[in-house]
């Protein structure tokens, strides 16, 4: 492969971002490349490398006492691996024509331009912050570094240590999977806990009469939720602490605010830099991962967009499984070494208490988009035998393409057992398979896991007869 | 389609065993077609229809409280569906060339014919009981009907009330799934338990450094293994009553003892009438589950070999979870419908304590008997992101097809979280994936729930570079 701009040896590779995706390809990129070969540089603004942001919901809740348990590996581990990481370092701008990234050193402010052979964007995401009133006072956090989750325990602490007789309020704005995970946190510290979100139901990955059932389940461990409003601002006291969230139809006091609107794509530096971004601003690549009509520059992790392989949409997934993934197929690639990463089916767990969440493939509407036609069958089961003891109860709802049968997707809420049952749909999605050959799957029997018949397997025999009878 | 033999309105269709097989195919044909279309009379030699044979051990355990539990229909309810259930009655003889079975009544003891538009053979299997010295001794014990697991309850209720000081011994023969099982149910009990087998590993459905995995863990739970001996006769006492097991090598003194040891199909009525059998010994049925050669002969469950989808070979594999499957198909086909039981990938799982063990596809023993050519990889992973509480190590060993890296097996032993990971290979196998193909599965994952790769995509990634390696 013949390789434009500045060539020397070793080559160099510039990464920008040094969490899961950035560095999953210098390590891959490094295992198969000694340094005499291959110089590898990551740039990270923050203090800390490879960490899981999902895993910080659980280090709030104090399922995780440590932080640095959600470091899989720190900036010193990776240079004693051959990777030279430079932490506080922001990569200000992107010189596409020169093959070089100008730098700010955080402590100096130092400002210097590098230059590359193979370049990695790995800027991840931002959360969204809506430019709302008081959004920015004391006691509103978000939950995306190591740093967000230091500052919330640190006010948990405090608020503790102020705290009345009085159960302490919170609201979470926001009820997607970090908004109910946080909610289960904010509940083990004690909070009234209430959730709030511009939609009817929670948990919009999944149909709302799916969110219903979360909702109703979040009400059962007593979790309030208001719903169907959007917030319009946050209240705060004299000293200029949160004190209420503001809707457009109430109003809900709280001694703290956590927001989980999701994220964006951060991408900035693409942009400026000209490179292709998708609908929802995430940068396009091609299944190698190298941005599209960009020899030397690849992506990963929560700036691209990812090819959704049943409708051949790109979407906006971040999620650290697909970051990893995609990390190690451009490190293999740079490494000299071939991989693709060939999309998702869009799948999806959670937990909020003892309830188990699952999604893969497509929602109704997202199938609609897509121009497919399609039934859906819902059906309530057991997670075991139903005469072994802790068989819970779960709904599986399907979707199945209308005359081909082809499964479209599945949505699960039920105890444990429900969440990675979706894993079964996750890997007939990628095969393409329909209804009628899952009922025939060959899977886990025995009564402490499934009932005779998976209930996976008994909605999509479900779906057989809807297929049929559908025409 | 032309039938053979008498015709008749309506149709009859007779079913020779009442258990998940024989009205599962009842069952669906009568939901197909009225009883003016079609008469069904199903024979059952003992008292009861559609049980749990596989619950025994968990209603042994205690588990399970109250036998009728594990029934999931009883005979006055099929009859309350339209369909005639004969308990107490068995098939003596099958008269191919005249349609007909003949049967004799167990109280009566009244014999007749009974003609037949189609049949459906659903005999089942029989538990392996060698021709040892003292296996008819009071105290040893079968696991596979209701009744052998009423008389073993009431075996351990006598001996609970004669019981001394002393913890009273078990030995189990067989340490395959049932005997696994049954050692957890008689540890709940109190027992000290043996578990003999002449193979050197328990679970001979893993390989055997698996096995040995299972053994280790069965000995952290205080489960004696005595491998490697095959049982030579039993002891008894002067009442008759079963004192010790003997080995060819060891004497293992024990008030109770049960068989584990396996079950062959039930085919003496197919074999009389020359109907055509496996290796195994079970009836071998086309795809549509129709016996060879017989248009209107149908064969489903316990009593059949089933096709490996993998190696195309005919197996015995004794499962409820493949008995309702090919049940159903025999319904819908007699039915009128249209469904067949394409084969299975060789999917297991069961639990011994805490401890969870899967499997599917292929061992290194199967695979080499089938021509292939494989590699093996082992990982060891925890179930869910390492630092979330419960997070449990599990072992993963995968075989996949040198030079097409397509995926063989695969095998699992952990704790919470392990044994329904196999249905991921189970989908994979069922769908011919190359383990290049699984590493990119797009399988749930959320701290809770699995690590950012789950254990199988790590075993995938393995195996990927060991193909590779291979040549």
């Amino acid at each position: 492969m013949s390789r434009p701009g500045r060539t020397r040896s070793p080559r160099r590779m510039v990464i920008v971002g040094g969490d899961a995706a950035g560095m999953s390809a210098a390590s891959q990129a490094r295992r198969l490349c000694p340094p005499e070969e291959l110089e590898i540089v990551a740039f990270e603004r923050g203090d800390h490398t490879s960490y899981s942001a999902c895993g910080i919901p659980y280090w709030v809740a104090g399922d995780v006492t440590d932080r640095d348990e959600l470091v899989a590996r720190s900036p010193q581990e990776h240079r004693e691996r051959g990777i030279d990481v430079r932490t506080r370092t922001e990569v200000t701008a992107l010189d596409v024509q020169g093959s070089r990234v100008r730098t700010r050193e955080g402590g100096s402010g130092r400002e210097e331009w590098t230059g590359y052979d193979e370049l990695v964007l790995a800027t991840g995401a931002r959360p969204i912050r809506p430019p709302l009133p008081g959004i920015d006072a004391e006691g509103v956090h978000a939950v995306q570094t190591l740093g967000d989750g230091e500052r919330l325990l640190a006010d948990l602490a405090a608020l503790d240590r102020r705290r009345a007789d009085e159960r302490p309020r919170a609201v979470v704005v926001g009820a997607g999977y970090i908004g109910v995970e946080m909610a289960e946190a904010l509940l083990r510290h004690g909070y009234r806990v209430t959730l709030v979100d511009r939609a009817e139901e929670p948990m919009t990955t999944l149909d709302p009469d799916m969110g219903a059932h979360v909702r109703e389940a979040l009400n059962r461990l007593e979790v309030a939720t208001a719903l169907g409003s959007a917030v319009t601002g946050l209240e705060t006291d004299a000293e200029g602490r949160v004190r209420a969230v503001t809707t457009e139809t109430d109003r809900h006091e709280a001694e703290l605010v956590v927001l989980g609107m999701g994220v964006r794509p951060l991408t900035d530096l693409a942009r400026d830099a000209g490179l292709p971004l998708g609908d929802s601003g995430g940068v396009l690549t091609d299944l190698a991962m190298r941005v599209r009509g960009h020899d030397n520059i690849w992506a990963a992790g929560d700036c691209v967009e990812v090819l959704d392989r049943i409708t051949g949409a790109h979407r906006h997934i971040p999620l650290g499984t697909h970051a990893n993934k995609q990390g190690q197929v451009v490190g293999r690639n740079i490494g000299g070494d071939y991989a693709t990463f060939p999309g998702v089916v869009g799948t999806a767990v959670s937990k909020v208490c003892e309830l188990e969440i699952g999604r893969t493939g497509l929602l109704e509407a997202q199938a609609r988009a897509a121009g497919l036609r399609w039934v859906t069958v819902t059906v309530e089961a057991t997670s075991r035998a139903g005469y072994y003891p802790g068989a819970a109860p779960m709904r599986v709802k399907l979707l199945a393409e209308r005359r081909t049968g082809r499964l479209l997707g599945v949505q699960i809420v039920g105890r444990e057992g429900a969440g990675k049952r979706v894993d079964i749909a996750a890997v007939a999605l990628t095969a393409g398979m329909t209804v009628e050959q899952m009922t025939m799957l060959d899977l886990g029997y025995a009564p402490p896991f499934s009932p005779v018949w998976d209930p996976v397997l008994v909605a999509a025999r479900k779906a057989v007869s809807a297929v049929r009878e559908a025409g």
